[in-house]
């Protein structure tokens, strides 16, 4: 299954607004562009919470790492996938 | 129901290891003194992580607000309730 179709059955999920793969640099690669969109600067600060959270991770043991981040709002939920794609 | 019966019915649960409230300012207030110390830092950095998701979820929508941060490690799960106490 490759990445465009992975990307397609998770958004098919009911409620999905938008799928965003960002390199480590925080850009945003890919997303589904019929979706709504998620700026370049929301990108960056998704990458920047990421970086934290895995800090925070190793701080309090340093042989652990990030596996997942879920950020819960009034209105939305971010799901945050610190993977490697091959 | 006080502060310190509700802390208890949450560390009762299995697998969990500490519970701290942490004030405006990053500084640990309480925690169940016989769990495993959560020290400053750590409690700072939770506190900088819950600030940091803060921003990014008002980033999106100024009228939105963060309602919780759930933080998944290979070993732990963080859960982080940025609420206000009476």
């Amino acid at each position: 299954m490759d990445c465009s179709e992975v990307m397609k059955r998770i958004t098919s999920h009911r409620g999905v607004k938008q799928l965003v793969i960002i390199n480590k640099d925080g850009l945003p690669l890919k997303s589904i562009p019929e979706m709504e969109d998620l700026g370049e600067s929301q990108a960056r600060s998704l990458h920047e919470l990421a970086g934290a959270a895995r800090r925070m991770v190793r701080d309090v043991d340093p042989t652990d790492d990030l596996m997942f981040l879920r950020v819960c709002s009034k209105t939305d939920e971010l799901l945050i996938s610190p993977g490697k794609f091959a």
